[in-house]
């Protein structure tokens, strides 16, 4: 089982950016946990990172028939890509939208996620461990 | 470590609910599903449900010094329950939010969720599985 | 043929309650007059009230396998109430819903029905005539 | 007691109409089965249908002195006509809105009626029987 | 010089519809009264009215060359009418609109004019003496 | 009998102000202009003009008893000034609302008057003549 | 193949009618310019214009089973109709709506179609042409 | 004069929940402080609380004939709860709505009351204070 | 102890302004009822009104340095203006806001206080009742 | 005469992606499909595609002096680009919207086009031929 | 060249009014280090302020000829005074929107100006910097 | 001192993009411009553009460290990127935001920044002024 983590704009910064809403683990921290993490659950994943809207959706596109399912943390493009939208449902991938911070504890646009109508579900407010908790609930979605 | 996981209106239907919606588990299968993965958590939980926003109000109100946090799936209340928020911040019991269905896939009054920003996170979409993400995100949270 | 007749909070003021609104007879008066119209339609009804939302969603719930259909006034819980909605999805009973006073003449929140999408129909504005109204539709329906 | 029996655009379309919405009887099946109901009420009924909003003002207008009551579906003018609810207010024949489908069940511009704060009530969701509850609505309010 | 007086639906009841509202003279009092305004101001006045909104189109764009200029009473459908106001601009003869009664001491929705932006000023609140002041209003207009 | 004619802000640089929306006449122009139309009506009139809001409520609360009715310009405080609205409600004098231009042809938030409906109507679109129609319609609703 | 050109309200001035919005050319220059393009599609079509909403919906009733499809430029009706919408909902005839200028380049309340939504697609902003356009759009979507 | 002091949802958490907004003062410390104060003005208090909204519309129901006035803070069900406001305006019996926090410095949701039309005023903001003088604004209602 | 106790604009009308919605007292006559009050409370006031915004606020900075607190009805102002805040937040001497009717049974814009933000908190709906309850809110908050 | 046909994103998946939307025929075949109307039209063709905003940008940029004129598919960014908005209006290069499926039957926020403003016009719902009707549409507005 | 400096409401409290968000300066500290600025720009300025809208037109319309340019702050009265913004039209004097603090920074009601569209620009954000800026702004901008 | 002047999509067509709106100058004659400007406030610029928003989001995040603030263009950016708000916010390098228009004299969404409130502030109106503007501002803000 392959799944890709995708990552949107300034997740590169984490660990340095407004530390107090996104922790202060960097996105190779992250990344080093995860896999671990998917070690356990024997899963093979490939970390992936763009601040291009459109580079996303490629990566969307080129998951389908190279992995099983997506463990996406949009961000800020979570509140504006009707195109990553459409490029979940073009390709079908199983995919689970994560967020670091709680968003329905911050500004009122970003309670609206354009992007999670187009996957599984959503997992919003545990930091690091949203990655975690994400890549579980795919994992256990694609053994069902 | 004890866990109160507490269930709102029509939870206890379950079952035989909109299955297509809520899958075909009743509350009681959840229970026990649940008890198996409390056990590898090493935690211990208790379940209670109610119709009543009242009397949600007032078990999270009991669970103050009674557990350590609160897995909650607030139903119909989490789009109209002022009362359930403020006794969330009232208590200041780490509480983890958790849907069935994907609130985002819904109609537009679900996607907005009055309890969750007095929550750790939220996490929706994931079926039955909801409830065990939950307990993890609640456990390595209390952890921290 | 079993039916529930259902009514919500402060239906059971009626009579001393806003009489140019809601008309000068008590819930008592209604039931009587209602079980004359019954027995000419020859089906059984039981009346019940409550104030509490949470024990008009025990009702819904209880309504399963004891009775055929609902006749329902949800009163001011019509339009603020996610939890009576998703009881009747739930259990799938078929429910009229009535009103006394014609909600389309009133305040601007009065006149959308968060319960009327799980119904089979709505009457409003025929003071207690409502009743036997959805009475008679709700049997008609059955029928068919 | 003379009852007009007043029908807006498109209702002369029935039973080829979007059947799943409408139902298969036509309007004359409908007329046909309310003059039975009316012939048991004791109460005479006239049919009118018309496609032109001013052509259904004019009706109304002439409705008095001639029609004790109207039993009105004024279909899509529900939504859009101030011309109705003015001619209905201008000639103060009471009058009951019916509908065959459900309003409060479909798209979101249907949910208001700008015609029923101009009448006794409105009766909303049972097909065809919405005429003969409309019907009966309309002979106890005018026997009162 | 010749004007049309051109009024919308309902305005032929007036006299009988909601006299608390737009008085107790007649569209033909109404007519009269205006008549002898006119030969004071030495112009001469044709009077109309439908309740159909096209035929109100139709006399609008039938003004063209036959007119000097219109005052017009869209009644109803000043609030819902794109087709007149099309129709106004159109033909391009100078219009006033006028109404009876003050349209912002009404309804919410009666406070907005569609018609309104393509005349050259509107008159709303004097009764009958509206038509009056319409007339000046237009005559002035068009010696300048 | 007595007229004020009342003028809101910046209305004391008419002539120079926009005179492709208010015209080429002056304040002073239109005073001499509208005396002499009171002259016929056989009516006296003042004229006043302030800048300031409260000055406006002044001169409002004095016409009290000093004046018959008031013919006012608000100007730009028709569409934020609840204080002259209370005023007018205050003192009871007949007021006629007008305008130089058709605000229903300008900007959104200038199509709603907060002073209006604390008039007996509004007169908007012809020029300065909007005085000479605004003192008649005054004059007129004096005599009955 | 027999297709129905449908013209809504004011449709009958154009070539007069704001020709820098609509064109210089009359609806008989249009109607003859498309009888030669459907000479080349080898198609009938026939011409229909009215400024009545309900005879607009007359005669897309009446296209039933005389027409193989409707090219309809409701015109001001496009924005107002739901009467419309639910004609061609009634009759299923498949349908292209046409407007002469882009209506996203006009006023808000001109970039909400309620008759598009009953249609195989809208073709906007081309003047004449957009005729033309609706026309090879139809033939080629029956001919599918 | 007997007077009931109603509260509504989380006030029996008063002390600890979120002191920097409720004030330190428990519910019983604030029952103690009023019965001073109701001593004063030679009146009878009675204390009451609950989190349900339905027992808070019997309260109101029992009131009636028990109490001569009602000191009520609704709390979370303020912004929420046409039950109570239809409670209030059945019994009829005077009330005084309290609030401890100034509601206008907080969330946009909190501004808009559901209870206080149906109430004498409100008094907002003044802490265990709005207790005493809301007592004292009701006891002065009931002399006059 | 000193108290401001300013008015805002058309309050020097009150006794003959509206009576049924502000009572007949006139505002000397509240001036000298709320001496008697602070004769009691053992603290001086001083009344001050105007109908000019920018007046109040000139008021509200000299009460900095001369006056310990401020009881102020705003009147039209609390729903337009932003100088009266700005000018509160700017001295940031305590300031209790007061109505004379209950701004919640009232228009919808008088729902919406800009100044109540910017003051300890709000009384409204007690008539001249309010002064007195404002001004015992406003010592027992500086006695504190 | 040289067009380019520039192609938004998600675009390049067409054929596997949502085919009961978007039809099975891939981006490629429309190519060859429209390469062959083109032959009939005697214009010279280019196909573009991007999921980059920004490179969408740089290519309708290029296009000036390039091109003769632009058919754009702008898909999702149809309704979030003001970036795209602006380069049409930079380069005025003549261009025509076009949409595969009809987007007013589709989401809310799909009826409403940034772009279409800045084109000549826009098709919408005709699948491929709508590719083929665009590039009618612009041969023949650049022929005039 | 000369230039008017135009300070709104509460400006003359700067130094002392919430000096976190807007400076430790005051009005006349400010004023000193602008007239250094001045002169090194070789232009002379006059300072003025009001708290009084009315005092702000006033002072707009004697610029007219008196002042080459206006450098304007109108603090609170930006976000309501349709008056100055008519003021500024009228007398059509080149000016500067100026504000010390980020306005897109603070309440949502503050991001609108009525002001700035009848200005050549707007700075905002930069302390009391934002005059300087204005001040080149405006003299760069009237060299040309 | 190193200053980074970012610009965002079609600003390199200036000069001959809408030359009435952004003015003749073409982006290079701006950077010359510039150049001069910083010279004298002895500071060093770079100029870098693109169209394409993440890049704009990488080329601030590269600014961290390399420069000591930024003057920001977003241009249509400006109103749709919560990705370059999260940027700024991540690298938290002083910015400030500048437009060559004035965006309060457009379209209604250019009016709202989502990029402001992440600068210090934002100057908008003064053509290519409004970079030299922006220039000063920052230097200025460093230095203190």
């Amino acid at each position: 089982m392959r799944i890709l983590v995708l990552n949107g704009p300034n997740l590169n910064m984490l660990g340095t950016r407004e530390p107090d809403k996104y922790g202060e683990q960097s996105l190779q921290d992250i990344e080093n946990f995860l896999k671990e993490e998917a070690a356990k659950l024997e899963v093979e994943i490939d970390f992936a990172q763009s601040n291009i809207e459109g580079e996303l959706v490629d990566k969307i596109q080129q998951a389908k028939g190279n992995y099983d399912g997506i463990v996406m943390n949009p961000a800020a493009y979570t509140h504006t890509s009707v195109a990553i939208r459409d490029a979940l449902l073009a390709v079908n991938v199983p995919t689970v939208e994560i967020h670091l911070s709680n968003i329905h504890k911050r500004e009122e646009f970003r309670k609206i996620s354009l992007t999670a109508p187009a996957c599984i579900g959503q997992i919003t407010g545990f930091g690091a461990n949203s990655y975690k908790l994400g890549l579980i609930a795919l994992v256990d979605y694609l053994k069902k």
